[in-house]
């Protein structure tokens, strides 16, 4: 934009306004909503706004006051003299402002504010006399002097904090009202004084000086530390720069018809349709703010000012009916005269901001789609979760990941058997590890919540608290737990076992002591809004679960069938995991006894050919394999015991969980993890283990050790394991087809999607099918019973997504395992990210973590080369995704737009992933890439 | 191709073929070889080949005799018949036939064979009367009925044996040659009862049901046991079928002046340029064969029969001229006639491929550049390496992964610091370890080889093996290593410390005892050779070196600059490891602070706006600001002490890199491997470490512990340590710049290419970057000296790999990682692979490991992506290789096609690189994407 033709300065006065509401690039939010209440005809003081490209300019001409700004800024002043019939730097009737910064999304606190610009030895005087009030003029001056030294010129507050103690001291009182007009006039000199000492310069008198100063000062504070870290912090960008609002003051404190205060045109806590806000009488707005005195109710205006309330009242809903949307709004009466000094659109809580789409929507002031769109998806998680009350006090210890939302508090224990005891006792106990396992799974379950010191969003912790819809906070690595002194130590802190903590899941804080908590409570507004969020959606939405319980909860969420059901856990289950160690135990040697066995085999083949048949090599070999075939009957048969034991809980299981999805369809993965997370690591457990199976303690200790793994991640799991051992892929297939076969027979409606977990070669995926489809034709054969059943896969490795094509000739369905996927493209272990991770994100090297928000960059381009390679092979082909990035919204909408069929996440994520489908496809449908969810970020 | 109207049947007869050499894909290489053979007038018995597609229309018709075939075979036995006078079935002049197998490739031993087919009891007659040898003839018969009856009808090889021996035994007689030929008729009678009593039918008096019968039984054998297996293991596809070559039988048997033999144009073992091979007077080829007499050298003919002697050199002169290649031929002289009956290009070892290439292109008869795809790029191994004797008898323990080419004897130890002891004491010992840490990296320098339980074919063991071109076998998982009792146990057997053992890490093979080994020798025809290599190549190559004596090594081996100088395994030697556990025992410290510190800046920062500069919790943050300033000093004084120290150490190794590579590139990666692998992990190291930093054992072991991951190769390495800790980025880059610069002044030509590893976005390069080019200033300004260097990174990420397009936009160059690209691309973890990776390559579910042989279809999709985008956004960037595949010569041929600009593997296979690039652009200009390192494969 050319410096010289583009207009810099945009004046609203008298009804008119140069800009509009839609500005708020140009004029920031505070100076587009000042402009759109002017030109609604509200009474806003007059002033103008100096454009956000000013603040660019200065800074990228190295700090020079644009060229062409100043003669905007006395035309605009003029017009804001005439508006007010004031005169800036007159002695009798002085025009005073207010110089305020306003970007476009709002920065609380993080720009400061000069009042009361304009003001000298002249105008002071005037205004004493225009106010009849000579302390009240000496105070305002006092206090522009020391708000512009500090803020514009630079001068230590500190230092006129001093002087101004010092002059209460000597007149021996300690309020700043028992100071009188002649006192403060001598303040006043004193700290025009200081301004000289300390910067060398006289304090400006003329009120152009101060204000072209003071114009600098707000540019310069968009640069500033704060601010700086604000952006940071927010992800706001720093190239966006402040519009600089310069209006004329309007006074709340002068008298008992003034007045001052900040209301809501509904309530942003509740949604609850009134006025909502507080206000004082004779005060500046930052007296409301400062808490000194008791601020009322905003009703108690109407008893008090009825007239001035009504006017408000109406000016509220005028504009919350302009913007279609809950007004933040800031107003003064002076002497009666009500005065709007800002109004935007109003924060609010989950429960509140749906409430509110719905009540708007049925008043008719939006459209259904417009009232889907208002509700960030991740609000939705306050509807569903307890949350520490936002008036509490807090001690806060330290911040981890918030790795499952919602709040819990609790007695601090360190292992599952304790959290189950005391869980169970009715104890409200909070699990602290330093990471779990499965082997802790029935502590979790007692436990109110869980602490972990290491792991990220998608660690063992995280992702099983979520699907119990648990508060967890994990990878606070500022923790040092120790197991032995059952303490945790935070720097300097200790808390020991049993004292009480309170867990924020949502923000990933940690709190000393108990904290007081909100329990959430489904509202007729939600189930209203959830209805409507469907109706828009195109993305199926299924869920994780591996259990009855989990299917029905995420079924009374929304959810439309299973995309990811883990066999594994419900091998922990009761004494299932004796028969799965026992397995595990003889897994090893029974598969090398094959092995040689089949290379004896072999080689009695090729020496029979060889000796024709006689040799005393042959006969020794004959004699070896005799040998073999001794050796291996026990290993087989505790390898095939075992199996033949888990059969039958498998397909328990599998019964119930199709019970619960009764005709939605279940993808179920088989067998994942590397076999020794089965195994137990502590004395007891491997003694107990030795006696089970038959082995010494030592034995079973070299088993550990050898199944022990330096990259477990990318270890023997997944098809891997089905690939060597077969066997456990048979029974799992039967298992799931036995149970599809007994649950279809009493009338249930299945659809079982068996899914192969980790295939990174077709020829892997080709195996595994043979199997499952060998093993469905005989339980069919056997029941008589026909089942509707897929066999699909993962994409979780790169390879899988880059060979796409070949892998999609065999699998029906592609599930994309983004946790996976993501470590693997990004070479990063989930569970060892936590000692860098947050610092790439804090530093931008990252924009988000990756297992929080799919990386669209790079593992989204593996997941659309995966697509597209998929249905070039088979079109239509089925896709969904069953990582942690089904339920983020971000990742939901780069769902929609890479044209998945349905995301799948923990259950109680689901309504959130419902509604970021919803915004997806309505932001798609009115050709906007972007949505709430999208803007958000 | 139509049943009805191709071909079937091959003739080849007195000098006319209706086949030629090319045509081994219709005809097999024998049937080819024959073909050839007749049409250069050799003299070859006259017989035809049944082509490959009959074997093929065979099994796709479910085993029908192929229509059609049978009329072209009659047809061509009334040729054979006219060409030898003889009629197949003739009771006076009786044409007999051999039957065998013939496929593309030569699968000896693994196809069965019958001989004297035409045979019944009038036949055998004739026979009798025509070689007037009554026994000869009934002992041809005797053979007939049992081959044919074990091969052809199926019936025990036992059973005929047991006959055979009871016939001795009647007789009271040991010998066969003890039998006359009246008892051979008798034992003929019972093998005839033998047949029809086990088939249920009489065998077979019509020799045209015999040949019937015949060639069907060699369709059969194309899916025999054996056959499969061999093609499995040498990966032949099961499509090719075979041929059946029908010739009229010749007898070596007939008496003094007949004679049988095998022999090589030249010597198979060294090149030598002479007749080489072994013949046996009166004798059948499989007498040759099964060594019941010792045959005689091939010179001794000469001798014996000079005329046929003349006439075989000739042949053989003729063959090799018209092959171009050295023959392996088989012969036979039936009275007095020379009948040639197979021909076909010999196997060599590696130092007579290249003795033979050079002499064949010397005495013109093939091109250099025919030369240079004469020798297979892994049979420069043999020349570089000792081997195993081949005539050594070896007892074989177990075969683990031929991890590191070369042979060596040694006895067991368990550690390295037993190893360093004993072998500096002059004993050559092997060390044998689970797996290999760098802290066992002494140990295995004072081996003679290295044996390791776990890992892979890039496991540390076998990558410092390969660097130091030392032997290693890795990943024998047969092996149970005991460190307690200082025993390995394979099985039942046990070998003790101190016993000896033998390691072939060519073959994988772990070898009881002492055995033989074969010095390898730099012969005057390899300088010669390896000068035509780089004639021809297009691609640099490159080393991967750490040491200067390395890097001297590699150039002498050809390299043309280092592809990966690694510097962490610098951080080990001598007492340097102090240094660097210094610094990484107070780095996490050091860094909370520092990082607690910047929280409490800001908040001081807020907390003075808010305030004004005055309060009383102001107050205590700056108190806590005091505490925090004196809390760092010691850690932040330990941690840049530590790094001070190893700045000059590390100066010092680069001088010696720079000095020893004078004139070439030296690229430098930056410290890659995660900080714990530093750490000590027995007692006394922890203790004395305890002692050294001022830390008590349970500190260091909590610190240990701290920095433990779950998966260390996704976990905090790579740029990633140089992100957090900017501070080693800043040292390591000193260290390269000051030793640059001080070479240079002493007139060394310095290249330096600093190395980024482990990049997955372009942001965490750029810092890096920023480091380097800014220390690099630095230097440059003290000293004054310019230094060109180059700032790139490593791909060895999926993600870098995908956004390679803003990476280049950086790097200067590209090195691609493909270990560890291999790694995240499969989700596949080198170290732990052994596990199923075996199974995997043996089952066909993927090609090759591929750690050993690089994946194109999944890895090498990334890196032409990677190429590509790189490219597109740096023209001309240069790219080389720097994982293991860089030295392997399909992976070479890719790099060729793929456009980098070198490959770097480590010294020892620096000549196998540069013989496989010439080959590939070879192969290129000839517009052939195969060559005989591709073909091999």
């Amino acid at each position: 934009m050319s410096e010289t033709t583009s207009k810099k300065v945009y004046l609203f006065a008298d009804g008119k306004a140069d800009g509009n509401g839609k500005m708020k690039d140009t004029l920031g939010g505070k100076g587009a909503g000042l402009a759109e209440m002017t030109l609604a005809s509200l009474p806003v003081p007059p002033g103008f706004t100096i454009t956000t490209d000013c603040c660019n300019l200065y800074y990228n001409s190295g700090k020079q006051f644009p060229e062409g700004l100043w003669e905007e800024v006395l035309t605009a002043m003029q017009a804001v003299e005439a508006a007010t019939g004031k005169g800036f730097g007159n002695q009798e009737n002085p025009l005073l402002v207010s110089v305020r910064s306003g970007a476009k999304f709002s920065m609380p606190g993080m720009m400061d504010t000069v009042l009361n610009l304009g003001l000298n030895d002249d105008t002071v005087a005037g205004l004493a006399a225009l106010t009849s009030n000579d302390r009240f003029a000496q105070d305002a001056y006092r206090r522009f002097i020391q708000m512009f030294g500090r803020i514009v010129l630079g001068v230590s507050g500190e230092k006129f904090d001093h002087a101004f103690d010092s002059a209460k001291k000597a007149k021996g009182v300690t309020q700043d009202t028992d100071l009188d007009a002649a006192d403060l006039r001598a303040i006043v000199a004193q700290f025009k004084e200081l301004v000289a000492t300390e910067t060398g310069q006289a304090f400006p008198t003329d009120p152009y000086d101060q204000l072209k100063l003071a114009i600098v000062a707000v540019f310069s504070s968009w640069f500033g530390k704060r601010a700086i870290d604000y952006r940071r912090i927010n992800k706001i960008p720093d190239d966006l720069g402040t519009a600089v609002n310069v209006v004329a003051m309007v006074f709340g404190n002068m008298g008992t018809d003034s007045g001052t205060g900040v209301a809501f045109t509904r309530n942003p806590s509740t949604g609850e349709g009134i006025l909502f806000g507080e206000y004082l009488t004779n005060a500046q707005g930052e007296d409301v703010v400062a808490g000194i005195r008791t601020p009322f109710k905003i009703a108690h205006l109407k008893e008090e000012m009825p007239e001035v309330y009504d006017q408000f009242a109406k000016v509220a809903q005028l504009l919350e009916k302009h913007y279609k949307d809950v007004q933040d709004l800031e107003f003064t009466i002076e002497r009666g005269k009500l005065w709007m000094l800002q109004t935007r659109n109003a924060k609010r809580t989950g429960p509140a901001a749906v409430k509110i789409a719905v009540d708007m929507a049925n008043e008719g002031i939006i459209s259904k789609q417009e009232a889907v769109n208002r509700v960030e998806p991740a609000q939705l998680d306050q509807l569903l979760h307890p949350m520490i009350d936002p008036q509490a006090e807090i001690d806060l210890l330290a911040t981890g990941l918030p790795a499952s939302p919602g709040a819990a508090t609790g007695k601090v224990v360190f292992d599952p058997d304790t959290a189950e005891e005391r869980g169970q006792a009715g104890e409200k106990v909070i699990l602290v590890r330093v990471e779990t396992s499965p082997e802790d799974f029935h502590g979790m379950v007692a436990a109110q919540a869980i602490l972990t010191a290491r792991g990220g969003m998608t660690s063992h912790a995280a992702v099983v608290a979520r699907g119990m819809g648990k508060c967890c906070v994990a990878g606070c690595s500022a923790l040092e737990i120790d197991y032995q002194t059952k303490e945790i130590r935070i720097g300097d802190r200790v808390i020991k076992e049993s004292e009480a903590i309170t867990l924020d899941g949502t923000t990933g804080r940690v709190i000393a002591g108990e904290v007081p908590l909100i329990k959430p409570e489904i509202s007729g507004e939600f189930k209203e809004f959830m209805s409507w969020v469907d109706e828009y959606r195109k993305l199926g939405v299924r869920t994780n679960a591996d259990t009855p319980h989990d299917s029905r909860v995420a079924r009374e969420f929304g959810a439309e069938g299973i995309g990811l059901c883990r066999t594994e856990h419900m091998f922990f289950e009761g004494n299932r995991i004796d028969m799965v160690r026992q397995m595990i135990m003889v897994s090893a040697e029974y598969k090398r006894l094959e092995a040689d066995r089949s290379v004896l085999h072999q080689e009695i083949a090729k020496e029979t050919a060889k000796s024709g048949g006689k040799s005393e090599r042959l006969d020794s070999l004959k004699e070896q394999l005799a040998q073999y075939d001794e050796k291996i009957a026990k290993p087989k048969q505790l390898f095939m015991g075992a199996l033949a034991a888990l059969l039958p809980m498998q397909r328990e299981d599998f019964i119930g969980i199709f019970q619960a999805m009764d005709g939605f369809p279940v993808t179920i993965r088989l067998l994942d993890p590397p076999l020794h997370e089965f195994l137990p690591h502590d004395d007891e457990t491997i003694n107990d283990l030795a006696g089970k199976v038959g082995l010494t303690v030592k034995e079973i200790e070299n088993k550990i050790e050898a199944l022990r793994e330096s990259n477990p991640m990318l270890g023997h799991r997944g098809c891997r394991l089905g690939l060597v051992y077969p066997e456990i892929t048979e029974m799992q297939a039967r298992a799931i087809f036995e149970a599809a076969a007994h649950v279809q027979q009493a009338g249930v409606k299945v659809f079982p999607e068996v899914m192969i977990p980790l295939v990174a070669d077709v020829k892997e995926l080709q195996r595994q099918e043979h199997i499952v489809r060998r093993v469905a034709n005989e339980v069919m054969d056997q029941t008589h019973v026909q089942i509707e059943y897929l066999v699909g896969t993962m994409i979780e490795l790169p390879r899988a997504a880059l060979t796409a094509d070949k892998i999609a000739r065999v699998a029906e369905f592609f599930s994309f395992g983004t946790n996976d996927l993501t470590q693997t493209t990004f070479g990063l272990s989930r569970d060892d990210a936590g000692t860098f991770l947050p610092f790439y994100v804090e530093n931008k090297i990252l924009p988000d973590d990756p297992f929080q928000v799919l990386d669209q960059e790079g593992v989204g381009q593996l997941v659309e080369i995966g697509i597209q390679k998929g249905r070039s092979a088979r079109a239509g082909l089925k896709v969904g995704i069953c990582g942690e990035h089904g339920g983020e919204p971000q990742s939901v909408h780069f769902c929609h737009r890479v044209g998945m069929n349905y995301v799948s996440c923990s259950p109680y994520r689901v309504p959130i992933a419902r509604l970021a489908a919803a915004q997806a496809a309505l932001a798609e449908a009115s050709g906007d890439g972007q949505s709430a969810a999208a803007r958000t970020a």
